[in-house]
């Protein structure tokens, strides 16, 4: 192979505003009607905060047609032939400021703020339309399904049931539960349990934060200045908040109780990943400084860094000082992402990000963490994807 | 000099249970008093969950005089002295299971689940004690006010003025603040400008984190089991929330206004410093992966690792493993601290425990790390406390 097979671990997609109307079971229809106006509206005022307008602009400029891919097959196989990438891992939120499923059950998924039947009905609602564009080319395409499972597992073992009997593979689980159970709550344990049995990944990508500590509220009231340095602490905590989860799952006991669990954390960066598994070891050990406060009554049987080794994948974008650091956070635990149609993300120059971030390192490596951790873990097809691999994949030689 | 100057950037003190009584405002005594029983109890509960009973015995053994040194002004000095610790900085909460100020004036400081009015007094009454206490060594103790802010601004000025007129250089914040307002709102700009004015340190000190989350309540319910994992929870967390304040002091543009005001964060280790910059640096850039979330409304004039270089110090025990990044932590910003009379802390090792982290390091930062560096910022008198140094200083042979 002279090519190298590329499996972007946080691609997004979703349909336009309306668009969900007729995946939505009937009897929400007439709410997502009268919504869809204040979604528009509310989805607007974010765009203020979130999007740089000028930066947006110059991004999308010209890209009118490619940037339909959030939602429309042809447009996103051309674009991923394009990009090299032969198989993507496909999470909510299509472009950033218009293709979110309706009722708070996006990336920003978290109880807060929702409602409970209305959050569970847009995620189905997105669920149904994933599943049929998955279908599409089921060999490319590995869908997230929503599960907003803090409101109640019951329904969630159900939901994932669903997912896996219509070709979804993983799901999403709420980064921030609100005043609902932490996830280290053995009420959790059917969840966990339904997804070891069959094999689906659990995910928790980048969104929730603590946003009305920054903002005040969320959204901001219309008219109330904004504070300074608000979308700074955004920014630097939400990377926090999207890991947040692994502490109470590790120390929970989760891993020992479910020990083929995997549990991926998507665009939360990886540069953390060292002194964080330091810390936990250190905190689950006896050492000198540590004993009075130590975790002596659920002492783990393994090492915490043992528990990411073996059940957590990173799925980031992985620059070069992080790619640097691989060996540290684990070469076997990143899968690099593109974030395709996100303007944050690598497209359409992935090639070019591809080579500045993993340039001069060894193969297998490099191999690894482009696509073949993401094979292990979603059960991508190799052999299947060999022929595509080779006419679109990115030739090995640029990497020399 | 033979031997270095040694200055504990972390000790705590406080009076035995009913020995705050004399030292509150007469019209809380008969609350105080209604309340001491309830709040031994609470203490012993809190114990059963934060010492290992046959740690701390062990730690304790033979020690009870010594351990005095918690309140008792000449065992503290023997302890000192035997320790190589020429000064030391002054926080609450002597031995953890019974020196803490009442109302929840101590390390935990917090409003959440506290009384305003009481709080403030059990503050005042530690306060006064304290600046008494201080005033027995003024050159060999730096005393830090409790300063429970969040509840009242201007309050929190008047004690500040209180405290620099009372010969306390420093004060301690609430690390978790409820619902009451962030760090980076204007409401607190007074007391930044006058702890800077005063050149009063602000610090925030390890202990509040998320504990209804990871216990279920806080104090847990009696009788209700403890959620497995909750103290890994909270041991792995408290780090953060110690550091939390920082992004909120740092994007919120205080040290752009305050030039000169200095915080310090205190047993909240040092490992997480370097990607913490990495991060912070990183999020106030226009680079292609976060120009679109990128803090473009209040762009900092410099970069948040300036801040931290300038403004922000590091109270910390300080393992070889942190030792050796000390340059990447910065060497200037690094304190040592001895924590007595936590059995936690370094006591009565301090000597070989010093050892053990900075042996072989260059001489200069030896110094500065364990004592320049704290004597510049709290403005211990160098030539008044040579003598002494020359006398109980840890000879500098042993780090060589």
């Amino acid at each position: 192979m002279d090519r190298y097979l590329v499996l972007s671990s946080d691609g997004h997609v979703g349909l336009p505003p309306g668009g969900y109307r007729d995946y939505l079971d009937p009897k929400y229809r007439e709410i997502f009607d009268a919504a869809m106006k204040i979604q528009i509206e509310k989805t607007r005022e974010a765009e203020k905060l979130f999007l740089v307008k000028e930066i947006n602009e110059a991004w999308r400029r010209g890209r009118d047609r490619l940037l339909t891919g959030a939602w429309d097959h042809g447009a996103r196989t051309e674009v991923m032939d394009g990009d090299g990438v032969a198989g993507e891992v496909l999470f909510p939120d299509g472009i950033t400021e218009m293709n979110a499923p309706p009722f708070g059950a996006g990336i920003g998924l978290t109880p807060k703020g929702n409602d409970r039947e209305l959050q569970w009905a847009g995620a189905r609602a997105h669920n149904r339309w994933l599943a049929e564009f998955c279908q599409m080319a089921p060999e490319r395409r590995h869908g997230v399904a929503i599960v907003p499972a803090t409101w109640d597992v019951a329904e969630a073992v159900k939901e994932v049931r669903w997912a896996r009997a219509n070709g979804l593979g993983s799901i999403m689980l709420p980064v921030t539960w609100g005043d609902h159970k932490p996830y280290h709550h053995p009420a959790y344990r059917p969840l966990w349990a339904v997804c070891e049995e069959l094999g689906v990944v659990v995910h928790f990508h980048s969104g929730p934060a603590d946003s009305e500590q920054y903002f005040g509220s969320w959204p901001p009231d219309p008219g109330e200045p904004v504070l300074r340095g608000a979308m700074g602490i955004y920014v630097s905590e939400v990377a926090w908040f999207v890991a947040r989860p692994l502490t109470f799952l590790i120390w929970g006991g989760v891993f020992e109780d479910f020990p083929k669990l995997r549990v991926v954390i998507t665009e939360g960066t990886s540069a953390w990943v060292p002194s964080y598994l330091e810390l936990l070891d250190q905190r689950a050990s006896d050492h000198p400084g540590n004993a009075k406060l130590g975790d002596y009554k659920s002492h783990l049987k393994r090492k915490p860094s043992e528990y990411f080794a073996r059940n957590i994948r990173i799925g980031a974008s992985i620059p070069r000082r992080e790619a640097e650091q691989r060996h540290a956070i684990g070469v076997g635990n990143l899968m690099w992402g593109s974030d395709f149609p996100h303007p944050e993300g690598t497209w359409p120059e992935t090639a070019a990000r591809l080579a500045a971030s993993f340039k001069g390192l060894p193969d297998a490596e490099i191999a690894a963490i482009l696509g073949g951790n993401a094979a292990a873990v979603y059960g991508f097809d190799v052999e299947k994807l060999a022929p595509l691999v080779a006419r679109i994949g990115p030739e090995k030689r640029a990497f020399a």
